[in-house]
């Protein structure tokens, strides 16, 4: 398919390429083109974009980014840095990128100015935040945004009228570290990746964030982080059994995701977990995305591209589904 | 559906009733009802298993049970207690019952013992543990079974061939409280149950227990508790970029799924998730279970008899495949 | 689910109602009660829908009706009459009831004209036909629409901008009936009903129909009449071999699926084959309906309504689709 | 996957290149290729198998084959020639090939000894039969195997414990024959061959074929030529509407696929669909196969080895299921 959409897509600083060197060797079996994917913004990936019928990327800055930084000015720093960075970029090529802010997330007012500077100086599509922002004085704290003192940030997101993504972060410096360390291999897209991101939406979801802000678009990658797997069961257990004992929620989970909630292919390229996302979260709140560098565009696009779907969900997951919630312009193949 | 089995159904001492009582008004509309039917083994059971359907079940002490106990005799004194209860009711009714062994886990060798005794000398069908053992002074500490000192246990388990069910528990008492404290309604089957249990049991695999003892099979609840969702991303991760980075399990995720791992229905009646379910793990893999009386026995069968299936998948889930692993001889429709 | 449409739903002219009450007793078990309530246009009929969550129902006159007759003019005038008489109930019950156009199919121009009358003149929805036009001096011939004779009449189906519906028809005095005389518990829903209507639509398809007639809107009933199940196969063979040999569509299957072709879920509440469809189809061109009273409203709502679907697709194919398709203002429930 | 097996491969005779490669010009878009294929047994074949990781392949004789032939002197001498020259070759690579019987259809006790012949002589698995054979002085005929003169031939089918392939014939020289000459596109895969196997087969369980030979096993390919999609709709009918009126089959539909019937995936390589039949048939009675040389290896070998799959349905379908019917010995890759 021509002129897929992609949303969760990375980009890292030049200045901390050799950083991202090292630390690609963690996760990575060729560090060095990773490291090299990740710094560059346009040209090798316009290069990927045209060879596998990508039309438009939004950027964002690679986690865990800005929400590794516990010091709060160190974090702003950081955050307006690359915003002004990927504006550059995008600028010069407006019919193929698009950006996602970068945030500081240590102060609710602060967070939604720099995302406002974004959107209206800039022109960005929206934010995409790495989990919960480290904090305190040696970084063992964690800022989740599903309490009422985030309200003003959730009001500014919803008045811009652009998504906010949900993205995971390595559980690094926080209570959790413990769990993990013997577990190792289950840190990142094996485990902790969904763990941390589903407790964090689903927070959201009893805290009343979603009632508060009815108009708020979240999205998750990776096909929802577990959560469309258990829609039955919470949505069992939300309304059958904890309703009656207080929880106070508006809407079901399946409303939720109706009207709040969107779900990312990043990551995850098999069509038998797709399917059963159509059927639990619906083919119109999914949209198609990579996950690059971290994932390949081979992977993703040829799956995407030959599999075996009815041509009305194909092009909305594809293309159509991120045209109208991002408001896109004309693009690359876009029709 | 005559002549089903059950396997994740639990009972409580009738010496804990008031504790019960105070304790269930924080997860059941009707207390009262529940602390009668969990501390009641045959006689309201055997009304709802003729009722249902349900021809055999192997009871289990509910959860958080010997688990919660960080004190090390107490919590052996109290499995001897809960084991030596349950083998009277079990004896008393043979062709409706069997039980899985309670476990104190603070100690590799006196949890091998305790279960060889049950199996030995009770018949007990295996071990239902709830996820990590509570520890230390204070009850802070969480023991997990995956590293090499429990291989004594893992062998004894293999040895005496009896399946191990690896239940979930509340995270109280640990380092993830605090996580879960502003999030309280998305603690148990929403979602804390299931992050705990998938971590464990992936640890189990990536730590290298299957290697060292191919034939143990371990049960999961709950479906598989979000780990088949992830089990192409898992894959994709453990085989192509973890495994050239060192991870050295023997087998892929789906070979150990076919080997080792066994999921059941309980507490998710959703035909769309079973569906997937045999997609990702595979009917030969499944078993029915209830989740009684957390579920109740008319949600979960009626379900389960009027779902539309095909003829030997369903018999295979309902009660063939519950015959073979845990080698049952004739009970009530076994036919 | 409040509101819901359905569109497959057969009424009878009390004058037939000795004859339905005789006919009925080859395929049901209580023959008294289909004639009285395939007779009845509104009476029962609504209490029905009140009681089932259906806020409107589009009427068509019932199997295999004018197309049985093999005398143009005794067709035409049942035709007039049949329309006429539906009219009426439409006009008492403009909230609750629309109807399909019947058609004498036995020429195009005078098909086209009768259903440009009852579209301007009664507000009908479009028109419903049973499969081939039974034809010829001995009632042996079967008239097809898949022929160029017939782009005078799908011309007006497009210029009117309503859809056609192409339900099934017995095999009954055609060359047919020998090969299912022994075989006789085969036709009708079974199997006869789905080979003709997959013929003569797939024939719509190769015969280049909807290349001629690109806006045209064909609905289906039972979900698809098997052409779903074959989506690959006939794609595979379309594409990959046929054209190559010299078929001429314009379109892939999938294509016309996406353009042209509607499914309903009249007679074929499964869940299973639902999923299925909404890979194959989409659910934005699946509609809800029951085939009352050959099926009854319980069996068609209750499984709809008790169905684990994501809230959006339930929606549209419950009612949304069809508000968008047959452009309906406001009935009850219809929010 | 290495070893599996494929069972719905044809061959033909080499004397018949020149026809065949005529006849190939109507649905090959390499006519030469095709026609050297099928005459080609071994050599060609096993360079396909090596490289596509087939371990073992059931010949037959290509369709029409003797189903064409009306004179029953010249189609039973045409399968004598058929078995006894296909004998030849499977001797040669026992380890490699199997063969079906080839069997005129003109008389039911010729067919049963000429079987008979076939597996105590040459030790064939079964035997695969062209739908209906052609009948008449002009051909005009079609023999139905579902009518109770056709007894004592499944009795000898049964008694010899081998299965029976139910493969589609073009309707050619049949009733049928006016009918899809307008739709010439629809004959064959894309139509007509599902259509009159499922005619055929739904006729042996209304006809109580499987009642009178309950051990009888019959094979369908292309995933069940579109039953599986309607066994709600044709349970419901079955059992509720057409049972009470005097339908007298003693099982139900789902239980003659529970224990007659089998599906193959020749032609029909679609995850979706068949993900669909493992709901609907179950994964215990599906098997591998490719449709060789009207479908080639590759399509049909990437499609299955690449598939998303739990391992212990992937390994049945692929092989194991195929080893137990046939009571396969040792081959290549055979494990």
């Amino acid at each position: 398919m021509l002129g897929k959409v992609a949303l969760e897509e990375a980009f890292a600083l030049p200045r901390h390429h050799e950083k991202i060197r090292w630390w690609a060797g963690m996760f990575s079996t060729d560090p060095d083109k990773h490291a090299a994917e990740i710094t560059d913004i346009a040209e090798t990936r316009i290069k990927y974009m045209d060879k596998h019928g990508v039309g438009y990327t939004i950027l964002s800055y690679t986690a865990p980014g800005v929400q590794d930084l516990w010091d709060p000015k160190e974090a702003q720093a950081l955050a307006t840095e690359v915003n002004d960075h990927v504006a550059g970029a995008v600028k010069s090529h407006p019919d193929r990128f698009g950006a996602f802010a970068t945030l500081s997330m240590h102060d609710p007012s602060e967070a939604a100015k720099e995302l406002k500077r974004c959107v209206t100086q800039y022109g960005f599509k929206g934010a995409l935040v790495n989990d919960t922002q480290r904090a305190g004085p040696d970084g063992d704290d964690m800022i989740f945004y599903d309490g009422p003192e985030w309200d003003v940030f959730w009001s500014t997101v919803t008045e811009l009228d652009v998504p906010f993504y949900l993205h995971p972060r390595n559980p690094t410096g926080t209570i959790h570290e413990k769990l993990w360390a013997k577990r190792s291999w289950l840190i990142g897209p094996p485990l902790s990746f969904a763990q941390g991101v589903s407790l964090h939406a689903l927070g959201m979801v009893t805290n009343g964030v979603f009632d508060r802000h009815p108009k708020l678009q979240v999205i998750l990658g990776h096909l929802g982080e577990h959560i469309p797997f258990d829609m039955w069961r919470i949505n069992h257990w939300f309304e059958d059994i904890k309703k009656p004992l207080g929880l106070d929620c508006k809407l079901t989970i399946r409303e939720y995701f109706q009207r709040n909630l969107w779900i990312t292919t990043s990551g995850h390229f098999s069509t038998t977990t797709l399917q059963f996302c159509m059927q639990e979260v619906g083919a119109d709140r999914i949209l198609f995305s990579i996950d690059y560098p971290f994932e390949n565009f081979h992977d993703a696009c040829s799956w995407y591209d030959e599999m075996h779907l009815n041509a009305i969900d194909k092009t909305k997951i594809g293309k159509e589904n991120a045209k109208k919630l991002f408001k896109l312009g004309a693009f690359k193949d876009s029709e």
